[in-house]
């Protein structure tokens, strides 16, 4: 029964923040290569330790590009001080853990490429389209099914979902403006017409609106409901 | 230009492990309710701190269970003392910024609910069978987008998907035990029969094994072709 229980825990997924946070990857494989990408997408600042014989071409690239600072040496307890995340991907295990325990002491939130008892997160299978964002885990179990039933999620969702999004962002900044105020009647009216238009509009056709069109769906639709039922 | 870099930027979707973690809750309202029950599945020991005047009925059930410590006051800050993530959900702005400020000082990981910049995650939409758990996230552009989207993915998903999930799992802790062994030769044999198995198979019908089968298959599958490769 208690396999059964731990069995049972699956994991918190969340949306960590890394704009402009430090984030220290030690080892310049193709794992490292991966995460690399992974945290600069999310607005990392990012620093590779490792020596350079190991780098991807990737992460060469990005290397020129200034992108990212890369120390081409071993592993420095040093490099810990400025760090807000760090992620390992090397083949010594010990070191790995050696590292683990520094940031667990420190509390720097840690991954372990491969060591999932020395990590604070784990990755999994991932979908980007512009905002949107999808991660299917199966807690370890197995990551071929992860892939299998994200390809299965990138079928079923529209191109657009990604445009949609943000164009339903975009929509509701400008509405923020012309009816202004947190919590209170305009709130709730504000989020009622969001959610009326996100429920009848289909994902494609919000996808395809425009400036233009947004404004005049404002003037139309939202000036219009604003003026009667200030009447009511 | 700058507004559009700022918002090409998104989050790192991450599965935090919280198995046998201190998390504590400010508030118990509907939105800490929610939170409370995330955290608890994902396997943490939640403590509640909160006038009990606002408890929610699922709370008190909880409470009443001993699933969680209760606090009946307002926060302390010896609360955080043995907390390895807080969450808050309370109306006072101005105490969950307080909060949030000491968390960081402490390197506490913190979430403020409606109040996006000092968090460091966001929940976001959740899709929850067995091991297999999927998050959607708009990094707060739309949350009733984030809902639609999730709903088409329920639909796109089998309801067998955890059920394959798990059997996938169990068959690999199987074959490790008839496999043992990190590394090398036998660990791409066995990732290879895996990856062959969750291709050729559907979802539902892995869904559908139970331990027998499980067995039949690694003999006849296996086992069969243990024996020919090592003749090679």
């Amino acid at each position: 029964m208690e396999t059964t229980t731990s069995e049972s825990v699956g994991s918190l997924l969340i949306a960590w923040q890394l704009k402009n946070k430090h984030v220290l990857v030690v080892g310049a494989g193709e794992v490292a290569s991966s995460r690399i990408q992974h945290v600069l997408t999310a607005g990392a600042k990012v620093t590779v330790v490792s020596p350079a014989q190991g780098l991807t071409e990737q992460t060469k690239s990005l290397i020129d590009a200034n992108r990212i600072v890369f120390c081409d040496r071993t592993f420095l307890s040093t490099d810990l001080d400025n760090a807000d995340m760090v992620l390992t991907a090397i083949d010594e295990v010990e070191l790995s853990r050696d590292i683990a325990a520094s940031c667990r002491a420190r509390r720097i939130p840690v991954n372990v490429a491969d060591d999932p008892f020395y990590c604070d997160f784990y990755f999994g299978s991932q979908i980007r389209q512009g905002p949107l964002q999808i991660m299917i885990s199966t807690n370890g179990k197995s990551p071929k099914l992860a892939n299998i039933i994200r390809k299965r999620i990138e079928e079923s969702i529209p191109n657009g979902a990604g445009e949609a999004v943000e164009k339903v962002g975009l929509l509701r900044e400008k509405l923020m403006v012309r009816a202004p105020g947190v919590g209170g009647e305009v709130s709730k009216r504000r989020m009622k017409w969001i959610v009326d238009l996100c429920t009848s509009w289909e994902l494609d056709d919000l996808a395809g609106l425009d400036e233009g069109q947004i404004e005049r769906l404002l003037d139309e639709g939202w000036e219009r409901n604003v003026v009667p039922s200030s009447r009511v």
